[in-house]
């Protein structure tokens, strides 16, 4: 069998298995949720020889730190995706909800119910615990899920699957609701592409060439997002000495992803206060700082930033730093060189802050805390399946209900059209 | 200038107005909305003049009746059109809409709140009311719009953006907020699918063929729906008398739109019953029907069912009709052939009314009602901007809110990720 009839096959069973994963109830998704991280801390040991497979391999490639940084399973990553998993599961069910309903003037009443988008596809790189996140996710949605890993994971993905499979297995679920794409040929990523029929939404995770030859090739929608170039603005009003610890804690806690800071803009009110022990911290903290020239005023140690920093997304310990007019400044500044991705205003004004609020068009725009927070598990979402940066469906992290979609549903007693 | 700097002239205007309309007002907007469509009713005589323009070029082309029954501005579609605007003057503004908050164990307060997709692009073929409706709703919802109408409705089109174009100027809105491609040269269509930069979503209304051509060219998200393949069930125990005025008011009372009935599912226990009379109401108004074998046996007249009549969107009065064991039946009959648009199921019993209600996933599932429900202002979203038969941010009629997305906003106090 070549590779496009298997890619078929897996679509085709794919949509089987969603048919009956709409229809699952409430308890048994919640129980396949629970006993899935059980399994998964049972199983530590299994996963972590296989985990150190990818490692190994990994840095004998001399993949950069950051990269191996995402295929870590660490302890803290398996806790984080075990309590992704029961926070899910302890999420109220989707699926069969009426998210309203009204009465016409001529007695049809009307409504909207809940249901599962269908079968979804994730295609990603690096990050094995995705694999979890998005299958917990799916199928707490009532949706069947095919999961393509990166090929750098293969052995952790292929572990987490097979402990998958033994969940849903043991709770009575088609063991084709979650199926991961067991080969690391590409073409299997073109060919899930075609699955128009088959998939209904394809959510590409990782880098931005992966996001755009996704979104370049599917034939089904995608909901993706391409970079994170997050701005915090530190006002005139702001308090300093918390501006320094969420700059601090946006930029350093960890660099290679995408909700990190990568341009700090500073009211020149406060910019002399600000930036010179700013930076000290920073440099504690081995960031270089690459800024305008009244931050070089400031300090002297400071690259000169080109046109091109202000639209980078460095995922590395980089920022580039501005001193601005004013907020509108600010506003205009993110305006043009950002991804719509997080931006955060700091600031003890409340006007300010609302007004931030309100005219930055960001998928998370944030008052006095970190840029980081931008996580479906850290928003409350549970685990999240990607963050979206086009508008369309969803905008900002995707939990359960952007898994979902919404049918109209009307109860008459004979009503016509007239 | 080239037809493709002109569309993209239009798209970096749009995108500037859509830009100021953001930030607009809600009372300015009802303002607009409502002055639109007492101007509408003001200029009734200018509209019939250059409607029937295009009426009698229609008519002299030899268009089929049911093409041109969809130019014709008449009273009615005025009023439906006026009803419709002023329907979406009287709703709550989608805008600035806090959707949920709730606070995390960390204190971070976290919400969403509505804000406009940005620029709606409009391709529609044939009825010039879309113009109006719109526009209407898109304002409303904060955006800016480019409509690009049928050549055979142009006399209609431009005389309908004139009114529209002198109200916004009347209301301090920039004009390009909305703004009608002026040629029928096909080549606009091509180039503004290609404006991925200016047109957030494009939103296909009209032929199979068209919306196809839309989603094939598109760079930009698509919202469509192909066709309306709608059926109804008549259970064993509906309401024999209701039955057969939803059913004939489901297929004769517009035949040519897409929530009109296409085919009809009979319960083997009342078809007996049923079908001769239905049969006889239907031929009263010269309705074709082309049935099962069961279905024939009890209406002699009947034509053979080929295998493509079950998937027929015939938009005419022909109808498919079959005699199913039950509704299991029925509901596999839907999943196979239907286009997931609208269904209907007649029955005095409340459990296989829900069961119904639940296992049918198509955009509208009625309970004793006709299927000619399904369209926005009808279930009391205002007028809408069309119907989607995918499940990706709308499923069935597109109003106000869907011309929205919603952006997480948070409030902290130094919170800083662990």
């Amino acid at each position: 069998m070549g590779i496009r009839d298997e890619m078929i096959a897996m679509g085709q069973r794919a949509k089987a298995a969603a048919h009956e994963m709409a229809k699952a109830d409430m308890e048994t998704k919640r129980t396949f949720l629970e006993r899935t991280a059980e399994r998964i801390l049972e199983q530590k040991d299994r996963i972590a020889a296989e985990n150190a497979k990818d490692i190994q391999a990994a840095e004998a490639k001399g993949l950069p730190k950051a990269k191996v940084d995402r295929l870590r399973l660490s302890d803290k990553v398996l806790r984080e995706m075990t309590d992704g998993l029961r926070q899910v599961a302890a999420l109220s069910d989707p699926v069969g909800q009426i998210t309203g309903m009204w009465t016409r003037p001529n007695g049809l009443r009307v409504g909207r119910m809940r249901i599962p988008l269908g079968v979804v596809g994730i295609i990603y790189e690096s990050r094995p615990n995705v694999t979890v996140d998005a299958a917990g996710l799916c199928i707490k949605a009532g949706n069947a899920v095919i999961l393509r890993g990166g090929s750098e994971a293969i052995h952790s993905n292929r572990c987490l699957a097979a402990i998958l499979q033994e969940s849903l297995k043991e709770t009575g679920f088609p063991e084709a609701a979650v199926q991961v794409v067991g080969t690391t040929d590409r073409q299997a990523v073109l060919e899930l592409l075609k699955l128009e029929e088959h998939i209904d939404v394809m959510i590409p995770r990782g880098g931005e060439e992966l996001i755009r030859f996704v979104a370049e090739n599917a034939r089904m929608p995608v909901l993706k997002h391409y970079k994170g170039v997050c701005h915090i603005y530190v006002d005139e009003a702001a308090d300093l000495d918390m501006a320094q610890q969420v700059c601090l804690n946006a930029k350093v806690q960890r660099p290679g992803v995408c909700n990190a800071m990568e341009t700090l803009l500073v009211h020149k009110k406060i910019a002399s206060a600000f930036l010179p022990p700013m930076a000290e911290a920073f440099r504690g903290q081995g960031v270089e700082l690459r800024g305008c020239p009244a931050t070089r005023d400031l300090v002297p140690e400071c690259v000169p930033a080109t046109e091109e920093d202000w639209s980078a997304e460095y995922l590395d310990l980089i920022l580039a730093v501005k001193v601005v007019e004013s907020m509108a400044e600010a506003i205009e500044h993110i305006t043009r060189y950002g991804s719509a991705h997080t931006e955060a205003i700091l600031t003890e004004n409340i006007d300010r802050a609302m007004a931030f609020i309100q005219e930055v068009q960001s998928s998370l725009v944030l008052v006095n805390a970190s840029t980081r927070f931008n996580d479906g598990y850290q928003l409350g979402l549970g685990a999240e399946i990607g963050i979206s940066t086009s508008r369309l469906h969803a905008f900002g992290p995707m939990g359960v209900e952007e898994l979902t979609t919404t049918k109209f549903i009307a109860f008459g007693t004979g009503q016509l059209r007239t």
